[in-house]
This record gives C-alpha cells, sequence and structure tokens, in this order.
C-alpha cells in the first residue's frame, strides 16, 4: 500500500527490474555529470505519443515540453509567468540543445477544441479555451472552410499549428540568432496515432511528409 | 535525408519495428476510440525523467504535463494565458483522469535556479527566473539554512516544491470538489536518478518514503 | 516509315509480342461478345497516372473516360454537348457498369490552373481557364487560405474537386436511383505520383485514407 | 475492406508490387520534374482500347484525353465548357507535344449509336445521341448505303471520324500554325480489337494501312 496508483507502481517495478537494471551505468553517469541532452522536444500532452516512445529514446537524450497541442506562445518579455517560454530558455541557454522539433499529432484534443471554441465542458476559468485562442485566427479560417471535410479541418489546423509554433520560437532572439549561425535547427514533425506515421516538416515549404526509413 | 536530426529519424525506425510492431492494434484503437488515461502527471522536462520511461506505460495510460521543475502555479482565473492549468482542465473536466501524480527528481537543474536566481545566464526576458520565482518564499528559507549541506538544500526544494504544486492543485475549486468526493487522487513522488529509486510522498505527512516493490 | 510518331510504332510492336500474343483469346472474345466492364473510372488526362497501368487492369476491365482534372460537371440536359456526361450515359445505361471511379492525382496541372487562374499561357479560347472555372467557388476558397503551405492547398483541391465531382454524378437522376438501389456504387481515389500511394475516399466522411494492401 | 470495387484494390496491389517497384525512380523523377510527354493521344473510353497498353507505354509518355469514340469537336471560342478543347489547350500550349494521335477501333459502340440513332437505351438528357450528333452528316451518308454490310459501314464510319476529328485539329488555329511550321504532327490510327492489328492512317490520302513491324 502506498500512495501511488497500483498501476504506476506496478509499472514502476517493471523498470528497475528492466530498463534501470540494463542502463545503470547510464543513470548514474547521468547523474553524476549533469544532462546534456542534443534535442528538446515540444510536444503534447496526450497519452499516446510520448516522444521518448516515438524516438525510441533513452536516458538523457531528450529535452522535453509538453502542453496540450504543443504550443509555443510568441515572445513576451512582459515580466509574467510563461512556463513554455521559461523551458525554452533553460533548454537553449542553459543546456544548450542543438535541435528543437516541434512534435503534434492527429486527433488532438485541444485542436479539436480550437476549432470548436466552447463545445467542451464549462469551466470558470476555462484555461482551454484561451489557451487555445492562441490559435484562434487561424481556427477561424479553417472551421469556416466547409469544403473540407471534418478530419481534413482538423490535420490542417494540426500542421498549422505546428508552422505557428516554430514561427514563434523565432521571435525569441536568441534563437533566432542561433538559428541564423547554424547553431541550432528546428523542425516539424506530425504523429499518426492511428498507422504510427510520422511525417516531417519541409522547412523549405512547411509541408509535411513522410521520411524514408528503410 | 529528412528535416528531422538523424538520432530521433533512427530512433523513430526503432519504434516502428519494434514497439508500434508490437501494439499496432493497441494504437489503431486509441485512434479510434480517442485516449482514456486514468491518471495525469506532472513532470519536469528534464531529460532524465520521462514518466513513460520510469512507470514502465503503454500508449495511452499518462497524460503527461511537463515544465520545468514540475510546477503547478495556483489557480488563477484571470483571462491570461496558463499552459498548466489548461492542461489540468482537460486532464480533469475533458478526459476525467482519477489520479493527479507530480513527479520530481533529484538534479533537478530549475530548482538550482530558485536556490541561486541570478547564476544562470542571462536572458533580456528570465523566463526562467520569474517561472521558479513562484518558489521563491520557499527558497528563500531553504537557501538561508546553512546548517543543511548544499545537497540538502537541493532535496528538500525538490520535495517543498512538491507539497506546493499538490497544495495549489487544491486551489482549483473542481479538483478541489473532486478529491473530497473521492473521485479524484492526487500524489506526490521524487525519482532518484542515479539509483532509481522512486520516493512517494505520505499523503498525511508530506514525509517522502520508497514502497516496497519486491 | 509510317505516319505515327517511332514510339508509339515500336511500342505497339511491343505489345504484339508480349501482351497480345499472351491474351489473345481475351481479346478475340471480346471482339465476339462485346465489352461488358464493371467499372468505369473518371482519370485525368496526365501522362502518369494512366487508370489500367495503376489497376493493373486487362482488356475489357475498366471503361475510362479521361479529361482535365477528372472533373465530372453537374447534369445539364441542355441539349449542347457534353463529352463526360455522353461517357457517363453510355455507361451505365448501355454498359451498365456497377462502379464508378473519379481517381485524382498529386500535382495535377489542370488544379494548379484553377488555383492560379490566368497565370497559364494565353490563348484566346481559354479553353482550360474555362474548364477548370467549374472549380471556382471551390478554388477562391482554398487559394486565399494562407495558412496552408502551396502544396496543401494543391492538394486540398485536388481532394475536394474528386468530392465534387461525386457530388454532381448523384445529379444525374439514374446514378442517383441506381446507388439509392444498391446498384451503382461511387468511389473517389487520389493518387500519389511520387510514392506511388493510392488515397482512398471514405464514403461517409469524405477523408482520404490509404487502404491496408498487404 | 475500403470504399473501393475489390478488384481495382486487387490490381492496385499488383501494380505497387509490380511496375511501381520495378519504376519508382521513374515516378519520383516524374513527380519532381513534372509531366513532358511527347505525345497526346485521343482515344475513346472503351475498355478494350488503352493507349498504354496498345503504344506499351511507360509513366510520362502518353497525355491521353478520352471520350466516346475519341471525337475532336470543332474549334468553338464560345464561351461553353468544353472538355475536349481544354485538354487539347493544355497538351499543345502548357505541356507542348510535338504528336497527336487520334486513335479509333473496331466495333466502337458511339460508332453503332451514330448509325442507329434513337436505337439506343432512352435517356431525358440523351447526351450520347448529342455527342454522336456530330458526326450525323457522315452517318447519315454511311447509314443509307446499303451496298456496304453492316460491318463495312461501321469501319468506314469508324475511320471517317478519325479523318473528321484529325480535320477538327486543324480549326484549331495554334495546332495549324504549329503543324505548319513542323512542330507538331497529326496522326491517325485504327484498332482492331480482334486481332490485334493497327492501321496508321497515311497523312496525304487519308487510307488506313498496317505498318510493317517485323
Amino acid at each position: 500500500m502506498t500512495d501511488l496508483p497500483d498501476q504506476l507502481l506496478s509499472g514502476y517495478r517493471n523498470f528497475m527490474q528492466g530498463r534501470y537494471a540494463a542502463e545503470t551505468d547510464r543513470y548514474r553517469e547521468l547523474a553524476r555529470g549533469g544532462q546534456a541532452p542534443a534535442t528538446m522536444v515540444v510536444a503534447c500532452c496526450d497519452s499516446r505519443s510520448a516522444p521518448e516512445v516515438i524516438f525510441d529514446a533513452g536516458p538523457g537524450e531528450l529535452f522535453v515540453l509538453r502542453n496540450v497541442a504543443n504550443l509555443v506562445p510568441p515572445y513576451a518579455p512582459d515580466g509574467e509567468f510563461h512556463s513554455t517560454s521559461a523551458a525554452l530558455e533553460f533548454a537553449v541557454q542553459s543546456l544548450k540543445v542543438k535541435n528543437i522539433v516541434v512534435m503534434g499529432h492527429g486527433r488532438c484534443g485541444g485542436i479539436r477544441a480550437a476549432l470548436a471554441p466552447g463545445s467542451g465542458p464549462a469551466s470558470p476559468g476555462d484555461f482551454i479555451g484561451k489557451w487555445m485562442s492562441l490559435l484562434a485566427p487561424s481556427a477561424d479560417a479553417v472551421s469556416g472552410n466547409t469544403l473540407l471535410t471534418e478530419g481534413e479541418r482538423q490535420t490542417a489546423l494540426e500542421r498549422i499549428s505546428i508552422r505557428y509554433s516554430i514561427a514563434n520560437l523565432r521571435t525569441f532572439p536568441y534563437i533566432k540568432a542561433l538559428e541564423d549561425e547554424g547553431q541550432l535547427t528546428l523542425s516539424g514533425a506530425w504523429f499518426d496515432i492511428s498507422t504510427g506515421e510520422l511525417w516531417v516538416m519541409d522547412r523549405e515549404t512547411g509541408d509535411f511528409r513522410r521520411p524514408e526509413i528503410d
């Protein structure tokens, strides 16, 4: 009996007997030497799209920010609390990551909420509504296009939001500077939960394509 | 050649041939039916403490928010953007998770920054400084206590911050209500990167102990 | 020396020694008994998307209409010349096909012209401009959406045009009636020239998906 | 299970494992670089006379218009929808094809309908009747000639219609000009479904002869 859900305790037992047992040296080294991940991933909280799983990443490899719909708000040095900006600052300034990957995914509940504002459960704070309103202009443009199917509108906004977040990354002066100097790459990716497909954004055109992996 | 770091592409290939191949049906079912995770985890961005790894979780099991130092700010329905509150709202109101676990970890860079404000790299926005100032009163009290070693101060603030976040969770009216009705549990946990140990917070006392897992 | 391009004559020689030699009986039988294809395909003139090739079809299997951008205009019994409507009438009324498949494809020049009217070579008749103006309302709605990349706008209109043509098929009274009686199916498909992928339209939602073929 | 006839899905599987697998590079190059076919073929929708099969053509080689009885109506810049003229314009003006081949065939149902107007299934629109009325003067002259057998009348009109379409091609000012400049050739051909014979039209006399192919 612990004050932790049984399933998590059981999973933790597997971790200790499996992965930790196999990678003990790696964990000890990472504890001693500190983390030095080459890549930061901005991903969604969704339970079906964990970056470490999709990229088969070991301990110490990915610095991972996860929020609803993997959004990066624009740079706003206004003295307020910005959890996303704080994580970016830590990754880029302190850890000096070489890559930032914004990874979205299909059937995203946050994107669905953005396309149908007000349709979710009512909440006094309406934090989801406010958070997703970052995408409101795009969502309005897409949701009015009835020539697209509901599924197409959803995918379109999921991909637009990745391009939007990458554009916002470039509003952070030091990110822009490092990218211009060739010391930092910005990538976009979109994960299809159903098929497992990963679509990668072309940096030139913004189009998403499936890389050849065989 | 893709616009994605090579290591991630290579890892994705492993995922497709390994985990996705083995769990194709599960992914398809999760795509069709939507996610229904029982647990939300609030964790740190740190590359050494991915919840899915530590809890050996499969797709669809954990809804995961990750920010620097796994902080939950207090409830603030002020119409501003709050990514953490948005994720909580989505998990509790839409997905109706049954558990929220705040998981901290040892050697946390965010906590270190809170204990030594101004020691990190300067940044015009100073988003990290602002973000960690949520812990400022606690950090001040701990950092002045020279009876504790540096390591003890670090661990102390890591655990204080978990209790602080759990206390803030209870400032969200619907979280408080659901916990009181026995429909939602709030847990704290602390992961030791070096030894792999997981310390679980006692809900009564706030103490952290290692559960028996054998 | 014949009055036929050399390449075609050379290809015809291959046909006689290869496919015709192997299928002589089938050709004779089809000459004697007449054609009785089960399926009509409405496809584009594009040199990269021949239905017989993509569907590996033998003689007698597919009745194929090909025009620019595989468009079906709406039913218009106005006494004018309508080559598309004439082909539909022949396929459905005389040949009694059981399926009609509208097959579009990626990188379609007609669709590109519809998205950028007036950008093609000037022509006194401007038959392309007029023909593609069937899609003008959709093209206007898509081309103004700068949140989508050029490639995404192109793909979007390619798929919208397939749904449009299928909707127009249903304006032909006997096609509608036969479909309602379950004697005729209408399908949509989109061929990706680069990858060879065939995306099939879901009849319920209008979404395009890749069928499993292994 | 897809919304595509089983036979087509099965054929598509063959294509992917066969022709596409063998010609992947060609398809990719054609996608990247665009199509540049040297030849346009105007052929009939008939399921037994696919140009790519008869001319053993690879991807990118033939730009193919197919309508009932492979007819080219006369040039008519009247602002109406003309699918055949639109395809010609696209092939000649945009793709700058070097050859246009009008290919008819034996036992053509459209020609049969032209020789016996009103014998087909009644249809309110009667699009076939209207479409084939392009050949009405010729058809009347031939059908009244009882010195010819029924088979001879059919073949005669099939070949007359090829000459008629080629004459109409020359009513398009830019086609006439390009032919006069020696930059575009116009050819006629007639395919015998039963024997596989291809008869090529002599440009001087209009006669059809079988080329030597051995």
